[in-house]
């Protein structure tokens, strides 16, 4: 009996993405899917890339909720927790690749989406979807907040130096470049081909709302409150999210050390590739998986670490990811259905 | 008990192709692969991508046709016939991703290729890959010529009008763009990113050696000899063909006349996807599948017939095809491991 | 005394690049630019490409009528009729770049841009811009419809072969390809980056409204009515327009036939650069510059004329012809602030 | 009497961008070219934008320097010392792109060039030509050493806030993003297109030898020797660097006190665009020109100054400041030729 999976957002690119990795999972299928602007259209109308495989004409949200077992919220920030409080009133898995439960802080979440927490219950009860760094929370949970994408792609690489003490937990910076598909499917200036083409710039300087999100994980991390700067920049490339860390290393660590710190931590997770000595993390290398490359590199002249990952923004970054929580949720295999191999060009 | 697959030149594009295709493939395995320029080195350093998932060593061409059942070419033109010699003789099926066999006239093979046939009963046996055309004749065949990506779609966007007598066997023009895979891994400078990128431009103008192996597929189709226009243009993506393919309507022939002849050849294909009235094929739509999208239209002005088709010029032109053919020569099911979803965006 | 120039809907990518170029002539200098959607915001607000360059303030259409000696309108089509007659009764030049003053049959616009000649005495007037065929009608004149970008391209093509009957009139195919700035500034969902980067398709097949255009550019030069079939595609680059056009040769006609043919029609043409046999026109050779760059080719074989050019859709397609019209029609040197060197990458 | 020009490997991108940039120059011309690869074949058969318009053909280095004022010299590192000596025995300047004269710690340029000073004299007598730090020095000067891509776009960024003390002189970081010319015009597996696009990631991470190069104006800028990290990133893009730099602002220093310090360095530099509060420099808005667009933000949360520059790496990075060089060197106005408006897309 496969798992009944609903998205409501399904013609958003996270919600295409679930699409396409949910019609080649074993344990699930694609239950019933909803759209605002499409409603009543067939998803291959949208995506005629899917054109044959999945001619599903797009319904209600209430229709998702009444037909899955497992509904993926892949909408605008803010409508996710009305949502949820339908899904669990209903008995059903709730995965929110929005920011609504993110923050477990009430206060940062008015600051960075002028919101409120409506349903605090709901917030307690929310965990965190990072499994290399929260996995045991998360299985056979029934409300989970997805990361984001920034949000998964730099914590990743920052978390075993911090927890370990070989990083000052002050100081760290996230250079981070995302491909176009970040700033999602509803046309802007931004992102008009001609603008976007050719150019490459920083946005939200130091003002991004991922901030407190990484700030959140990487405090849990370690310990204690810390703070980062962070800086992210649009790539004129359709996927893909690399992080270049930076952090300053503690007195006597070497670069041995701080393998040997993410091989502990990482070794044995599946869809975290630690690259060997000489190479760099590309996301070429991740595009339309699951993985998470990371290369590790020691400034020994200012005594900096320089961690960069790679990972895939729609993959690892939004709908990989939600899929690796349904299945920890769901206790089936935490790969199934993750296993495609990126292509190599 | 799965086929045992092996790949010699593994490491060009569409040996990396095949690779990732065949470590999904339910009814096959990888037994071996080889690599004259990366011998000794793992696939995955060679492309990264494949890190953890595919760190096969590259040996010998020998070692190849010992270890497997059947063998993958995909080596430059004029280096098949020696190897396609050796499998054949060690009882193994032989698939070649290159030309060699293509051509059934040894002097349009002199004249294009600057060879001869060395084996002239291996070309007596061996059979042209298409499935959607010459399906009957592939089942079960030890020697394969694969077709060119070129030579995959233009064809199939014309045959079903040429063959029901629709169209005039004469003036037809394919208008084609590829990807840059196209022209192989090695880097030269109209591939080097800087020439390229932003740049587009025909090459090889009616001088391009798919010329004649389109003009033996549709003889064969329609049943006798023509001639016709190809002009290839280079464009700065990775992936995929678009064949932008115009024949002359036969007095009288209407859209629905055309329309009706597309669907009773192709109704049934599962790789190929025949778009309603109103949509144009895109390469996008297509990419690392083993599809081939056809759009149709009627330029009644004119009276010419505009048949479009896109496909992945490593998937259906070239190693999704080879599997398609693998299956077809195996008795697996002919989709087996080809039915990958193309990525939205 | 240098020509004051003004343009309505600076904004749009026609009026920022014709600001570009009049930024550098030596005879002329912009006295005033509009733009409706940003009037009071600086342009460099809207293109920091031009911060500290070109600061000036939109205002509104009236004040560049009053201001400027001749008007250029990059507007969207429909709303030209009423500002030529407002620069004609000002006695002011006025220069369209959209298409309202084209077509010279009413019923054609009528047909395919679903308006009326308002002012048919001012459509007496018109003259159509494109002067390496009709230099002699622009010296002077006050009212010019500059070409489209595709109906620049494609008819530079054929011209020289059907004036002199070296082709049929009959069966003339433009394939034509376009950089994604053809589709204007407006962000829409199929220059969307993701959506068109990595993408490749046709558009409008045989149904585009530069079809008439053309089939009014070539038969003046034949003297008979022709039709053709025009075929657009949207390439994944900014700029350029690549019209590969084929056509049927008349009996006994040579290569050597076509070239002279060419080269007596164009062998003086400052912005035409006929390419010498071997090679093969690339919109990256023409980006930034108001040149056409020729190939011409034959297909022996089928008897077929493939005629390649290739101008920045920009330049020569848009602003540059614009400004080589306003010379003419001045009386200035006609490459004034034409000469600029396209960048090689 | 203009300035006669040479250029000493011209067909490299770095040359080709001079010969674009001299082709325009009031007060230059170009005498005489050269290249090893190309000699005796047109520039314009290497680089068909130019045809008709520089179809001067490679001769070799010697005539260059027998013909021109100033020679330009673009070849590979460690090349340049032997026609440095020609050039000054012959009375002619030498501007050297390449980087056998910038760094005047010999010791440095063994580490990281693996050569050594074989005239020590003109290493004394060589100036390093990045005008807006240090004009003065380099005005009527004949040896002069052009600065690299990065080491332009990195210290412009930090250096006035380096001077004045607002910064920590510890901690800097340059993360840097450059287009593909920057690796050259020779193919390469990382520059292949299929490679490269749609992919990015960093290299030499922490080990480039632009590093001390850094240093070493950084530490001439503020009086004392610095160290930094310094992490190249390669953009799936043709031409522009976008160094985003990192420092620790000192105590109690605002963004206002950054702001008049940039102000005050560079208010009066016509290359220079400081951006106003709220815009983020990108490299679209200054390719083919000579500027260097800085934006300036402040995270208070962390106390860290984020400068951004972005600079075309083939104008303002090399071909471009070069001639800007060249015009101090001869006393012509130091914007002759450089005047060019960057195109908006």
């Amino acid at each position: 009996m496969k798992i009944k999976a609903g998205i409501v957002g399904a013609t958003g690119y996270a919600g295409a993405e679930l699409v396409r990795i949910l019609l080649g999972h074993p344990d699930a299928e694609i239950a019933a899917i909803s759209s605002v602007s499409f409603e009543g259209q067939k998803l291959s109308d949208v995506y005629p890339a899917y054109y044959g495989l999945c001619d599903l004409v797009c319904g209600t949200q209430e229709e998702v909720v009444e037909q899955s077992d497992v509904i993926f919220a892949a909408v605008p920030h803010g409508l996710s927790q009305e949502l949820a409080v339908q899904c669990v009133q209903a008995g059903k898995a709730f995965i929110d690749l929005g920011a609504d439960f993110r923050l477990k802080d009430e206060a940062a979440y008015q600051k960075w989406y002028n919101g409120s927490f409506q349903y605090p219950e709901l917030h307690e009860q929310a965990v965190y979807g990072l499994p290399e760094l929260f996995r045991e929370e998360i299985r056979g949970k029934k409300v989970i907040a997805n990361p984001g994408c920034y949000t998964t792609a730099a914590p990743l690489a920052l978390a075993p130096a911090l927890k370990e003490g070989l990083i000052s937990s002050e100081g760290m910076i996230a250079d981070c470049k995302s491909g176009a598909t970040g700033a999602g499917r509803k046309p802007a200036q931004n992102t008009h081909f001609p603008d976007l083409n050719e150019g490459f710039s920083a946005y939200k300087v130091a003002a991004h709302r991922h901030t407190p999100e990484m700030e959140q994980t990487l405090s849990r991390v370690c310990g204690k409150q810390v703070h980062m700067t962070f800086v992210p920049h649009l790539l004129p490339i359709n996927r893909g999210i690399l992080a270049t860390c930076y952090a300053r290393l503690n007195s006597g660590v070497t670069e041995a050390d701080i393998r040997d710190a993410y091989s502990r931590m990482y070794g044995k997770e599946y869809f975290i590739r630690l690259l060997p000595q000489g190479k760099v993390a590309d996301v070429k290398n991740v595009r339309c998986s699951n993985f998470c490359d990371i290369s590790l590199h020691v400034d020994t002249e200012t005594g900096t670490l320089i961690a960069i990952s790679a990972i895939d923004n729609m993959g690892k970054g939004a709908a990989g990811q939600a899929v690796q929580n349904m299945n920890l949720s769901f206790g089936v295999e935490e790969q199934a259905g993750l296993k495609m191999v990126p292509p190599a060009f």
